[in-house]
């Protein structure tokens, strides 16, 4: 196989050196309980609350407003289920959106057996949500409404504050699952307007398996688990010391580079887009032009099997993915790609790019003679 | 502070040098989402059904029995809550006991709200479930049987073999945490009999932040999350592939050390406790002498104050616990002690020490030293 050229950063990062450096003690030193008495789980404690500290001053919210989970399916199902279960006195509806990860969508699905309604808005052919249909969507018993921050298929970032004012004075619980947007967004709880929102550190160079969800204080979740009490009895399970550490250093490097990363990205996106514009000329976009990650592509390429390009590719080195990242489970065409309007066909013939820390200008012709090399193999053989 | 002697191992175990070595490529070379379709993904998939298999090796059963879970919490809650929520058709009894780990306990106690009744079987004054008591508190509408395997204060190791037989032939799903039970004892759940196991990897030198949870073939689960279908849908989420990897590679130390590992234990265990009823006269054991985990030290020192006697040890190096290790989030004294028959006033005395991999025989002397000068310093105090 050829050098590795990794196109898959919504899917899956490699842990930053830097991180891997400021984790490293806590394999083998600093491995103390944080919740024993003694000097190595107050170490322990003391190194949880300080990365506490530096995720809350980040999302711009309090420390003790940040929970720490196993990563963005936790946070999200502990979002939707916890908040549901714990308040359907107030009423029993739930408003998601058709393009959310199905860690929201089978989560809030899942309510409707628990005597839950859950509406699903559509959004536009871009991947948009509109804030008015969600207006008129609004019942009495709505308790809870949860959007993504930026799709992780096609990259549209939602208008979360305009969101937020939709909800006008109503107090229903505005959750967003911003695992994608966490590298390219403000993460400003109070600037965005929600009351909770999800990030995971495996799509942002720091250690998998772990999670953060804040949730505004004051909000009483179910949890998913029972046990030793920790996190204020919403999350119980000893916590992931090294996990957590390396998440709050990882996202303290996000942010500190988010703005000239941001930039370098979305050059080097658009000139892809352009390029595959000019090798196929019947290309088509996924999702938004405007409001669109900087890191992602995803485009229909006509004719041509999506699942055999990525296996292809990847026999040249070359990692990306077809629609979802999910693909080796999830055997139905992206729910996503046809909520914005793409037919069967064209969800099958589409692929997702998405680039990051190590992708360099250079990289470029390369992506684009190698697609175009084996769309010539695939017609071929057709 | 004098060198840190370590000895709290039933709260947390360092990462083992070759634990670290197999893991360490997992951070930033074989990174890939194991969902991906191309070669990344699929190695990082083969990595996971490696692991896999390993555990099931050591288990004795079907690579698909195992489910890997963010740690023990995790793994106990998805046990209880998953098996009582999607099985309560057949009935809505639950049987534990009265010294579980919190974890099953409040899991067990989550379920009355879900209209469940549970029976808290109690234990003799050594720890020991007693089988007859087992059979005669099932019903005709008992479904489930949760029942410790080693327990995580006082070392008992609980007859699962013979409380599985109590269990007749009656099809109630029988769940042991054997979480502190791994490192010493066997976990061949067909010997067992058991239908569900837990285990967690930060109790065996593994990464934090995963635990596997064993669960027979043909047990449906609800899941405590929901998402992209992972693990066959009873746990959704991105596989924490490195965590995975260092917990099979944990396992397979711990399985090739045990035998000669336990009676090194069990020789400086016993070589402690003689040593301290030669120092403290009044000294009372906690737990059984006979049915004990090789690492578990826990007595009661009459008179003195545990949690001073912690913190003054602490100062001297020496890292051990109160009755729990989850004693700053849980200000009462130690369920367990209380269920042996131990008064409020011999719970507050007591402490425990547990041994592991680092400690050595020569550390005995500073141990028995240590702990005599911190309790004339406190009896001087009184």
């Amino acid at each position: 196989m050829r050098d590795i050229l990794y196109l898959d950063y919504a899917a899956a990062t490699p842990v930053d050196p830097r991180v891997r450096e400021t984790v490293e003690p806590f394999f083998h030193e600093r491995f103390g309980n944080p919740s024993s008495l003694h000097a190595m789980g107050e170490e322990a404690s003391h190194a949880v609350q300080q990365a506490r500290e530096i995720v809350a001053q980040f999302l711009q919210c309090r420390p003790d407003e940040i929970l720490f989970t196993s990563g963005a399916t936790e946070s999200n199902n502990l979002a939707i289920l916890g908040y549901a279960r714990a308040n359907q006195d107030k009423g029993k509806h739930i408003i998601t959106t058709a393009i959310e990860h199905h860690s929201v969508l089978y989560a809030a699905r899942a309510l409707i057996d628990e005597g839950f309604d859950v509406t699903e808005l559509p959004v536009s052919s871009e991947g948009l949500v509109d804030p008015a249909q969600l207006t008129d969507a609004l019942r009495n018993d709505t308790i809870l409404v949860s959007i993504g921050y930026a799709n992780n298929e096609i990259g549209t970032i939602q208008p979360i504050r305009e969101i937020h004012h939709a909800l006008a004075k109503r107090k229903i619980f505005f959750h967003t699952d911003a695992v994608q947007a966490a590298g390219a967004l403000t993460l400003d709880t109070g600037k965005l307007g929600v009351d909770a929102l999800s990030l995971t550190s495996s799509k942002m160079y720091g250690p998998k398996g772990v999670g953060v969800l804040y949730v505004k204080k004051g909000t009483v979740l179910l949890p998913l688990m029972y046990g030793g009490g920790q996190q204020r009895g919403m999350r119980s399970g000893t916590e992931h010391v090294a996990g957590i550490v390396g998440f709050a250093r990882a996202l303290e490097i996000s942010q500190q580079e988010k703005e000239h990363e941001s930039q370098r990205l979305t050059s080097m996106r658009d000139r892809i887009i352009i390029e595959l514009q000019r090798t196929f000329a019947n290309m088509k976009v996924n999702g938004s032009r405007e409001h669109r990650l900087p890191n992602n592509i995803n485009v229909v390429l006509p004719g041509l099997d999506g699942e055999a390009l990525v296996i292809y590719a990847s026999q040249a080195g070359l990692m990306f993915s077809t629609g979802s990242a999910c693909s080796t489970v999830e055997q139905d065409p992206s729910h996503v790609l046809r909520a914005i309007g793409r037919s069967e066909e064209e969800a099958n013939s589409s692929i997702r790019i998405t680039l990051g820390r190590t992708t360099k200008e250079q990289d470029i012709p390369r992506i684009i003679a190698t697609l175009k090399d084996i769309a010539a193999t695939l017609n071929v053989k057709r």
